[in-house]
């Protein structure tokens, strides 16, 4: 092995995708736009750069530790590199398609960077693709962003997804509903994101049985449902676990196979969600294939708008995937007539031209790693190991 | 109209891509790439971000004015967000699949940012989508990079294509043989890229002739190219010129309907190329679809390798292509069996899903851009203008 040049080393978090699996992730990317497209969301394209408060307001604030920033020489303004496209494609909506029919139904595809990699997911650079269902509070668009989440990437061929249902306004809300500090808040969401039972009965003090009785309500839908309904939750929480248990219904009547689990103290990674939210997985794989929910889109100025919506994280989706399968290529020697090689690409082959004349176009050809070779006037396979053609 | 919230405006040459558009060019992205694929190119996906000291290395020089920089927290180390794939790729090539067969073929698509945008093109984001051919001299190689582009544009729908063939390095070869000395060829460059006659022949001075004669082998293939060839060209220059001819030659045989033009003297908007060179219009369109040619690939530590390709501009290409085509949308009420839904979308058809039960359906569909309606179990055409369902 020759050295690699040191100027081919590339930041922490950074990577080249080589082939086949650029080709692979590119055409699972269009595939899921295409089932997007299929349930009527029309694909967006915000830019990678915005004015840096632009892309930080509303939704996007949450992201501002992890956006890189740098100078615009031309408005002399500090820009960011968008590090979600969620808080972007709200913008797009309040905006520019501010006028255009509600239910609003958008979807997208494109890099996100971020200056920090986390724990499970190194990359500080991956593709993001999702869809936006904005200008709707229907349980209905709550089930149709899990079910089509999970149809779309059935279809790519993640196996084995299960879907994990979530609720993470409901710790603090409870805890402000019964005057709980907001210091102890954050370290009983904590400790309810660890599942510390220990930890939240101290914490919880006089509230530890209704904590407690939420942890227990983790696990399959069908088990922990009941036991989130059977807390002594005070009415001004209980409509959003009624709701969690109606669109687990809703979803279950449209996919249902699916391993469907909720988890209704769960905080963790959900940055700007209000409401019913859910958590994609993958089994045997580190990371969340994606993740969505409720959220408020800002709407005309001052306004905002009921919206729901998620994001798949293709790093993780392509991880999930069987290896790609490399396309089987034919050698087509130097000097075969142009119109014959468009004709065998038109019957579906990956033709791979020879440049110049070459004595053994048989060797050449295993060399360029062709299956086959056109010779004689037909498609050949090549003879490997033979030394001529 | 209401106010868009200003925290909406984008910076200069900057923006929002929005249905049906931004749809329309991921499609033409893709059928590009398939096609680099069929003639056996594999894609690569270098990152956005890469250390300034590598992305501006080599073929990625000539772009230091015009690529944004910034900060790497992590490695505290400038960055820069790149401006042109075609050197990643170089990279990639030199690097990673350094011990990859030769020719490699590689392809690729993705985002590149630029610090200014141009008079011809102010955008200051676009997708670059091309293919490189690497290590190979061959003129069957330049011949090839021309042909897949054009044979991939047409297949787009791209009307009315030309190619331009060029020589960049052309004048300043000839310049130096004959002595003179390095501003004057800067400005007899400038006045040939002008086709300023009379500046050519005072600049040119002894040697008038000679550049004049450059500038009458300008124009159609078939009238230019024996202009070029009847030209007393130095020994040393000679060769070059004779190759342009042959690739021609190439071209016109895979594509005998193509309009061909030669510029010889062109060296406007090639950056790092190093010999047959060539640039791709569409008729009508202001600035180029795409460019490309000859330039050497850093190889491994120290060594260089022969390589052509060439890029296209999406922004160019979609302002060649007749406006996208809205998808005919079928509005789905709600409560209607998820199975119906989905054997419809496996039929071909966009759903759209009403969330909440209506009582006018038929108005709703309308109103949501659905030209039909799912209704009493079969796919009926909406009556526009009706009161009712």
């Amino acid at each position: 092995m020759t050295r690699t040049p040191a100027n081919a080393l590339l930041p922490n978090g950074l990577q080249d995708v080589l082939p086949p699996d650029a080709d692979h992730e590119a055409a699972a990317v269009e595939r899921l736009m295409s089932c997007f497209a299929g349930h009527g969301y029309e694909r967006v394209k915000p830019p990678m750069l915005e004015f840096e408060d632009a892309l930080l307001a509303g939704a996007g604030a949450a992201l501002g530790a992890q956006t890189f920033r740098l100078m615009d020489p031309v408005s002399q303004k500090m820009l960011g590199l968008r590090a979600d496209v969620t808080p972007q494609v709200a913008r797009v909506a309040a905006s520019r398609l501010g006028h255009a029919p509600r239910p609003l139904r958008l979807c997208y595809a494109g890099q996100v960077l971020r200056t920090a990699g986390s724990q499970l997911r190194p990359e500080r650079q991956f593709a993001q693709v999702g869809a936006e269902l904005i200008g709707t509070d229907a349980e209905a668009a709550d089930a149709e962003a899990v079910t089509m989440a999970v149809e779309a990437l059935q279809e790519v061929g993640v196996p084995r997804l299960s879907v994990d249902l979530n609720l993470p306004p409901l710790v603090g809300a409870l805890a402000a509903h019964l005057g709980v500090d907001a210091d102890t808040t954050d370290r009983l969401r904590q400790a309810l994101d660890r599942k510390d039972a220990a930890s939240v009965d101290t914490l919880a003090g006089e509230h530890a049985e209704l904590f407690r009785g939420l942890l227990r309500a983790v696990g399959p839908a069908e088990t922990a449902l009941p036991r989130l309904q059977a807390l002594d939750l005070p009415d001004a929480i209980r409509p959003e676990a009624e709701r969690l248990a109606r669109v687990v219904e809703r979803v279950r009547a449209a996919l249902p196979e699916l391993t469907l689990t909720v988890d209704p103290v769960e905080h963790r990674g959900f940055e700007y969600q209000t409401g019913v939210s859910f958590t994609l997985y993958a089994r045997g794989v580190r990371a969340e294939v994606g993740r969505g929910g409720r959220y408020t889109a800002d709407a005309n100025v001052g306004a905002t708008e009921a919206a729901t919506g998620f994001t798949v994280f293709m790093d993780t989706v392509m991880r999930a995937l069987p290896a790609a399968p490399r396309a089987e290529r034919l050698y087509v020697p130097a000097g075969t007539d142009p119109s014959i090689a468009r004709g065998l690409r038109a019957d579906g082959w990956v033709t791979v031209a020879g440049l110049e004349p070459e004595p053994d176009a048989e060797a050449e050809a295993a060399r360029l790693g062709c299956g086959h070779i056109y010779r004689d006037g037909r498609v050949a396979a090549v003879r490997t190991g033979s030394g001529s053609g």
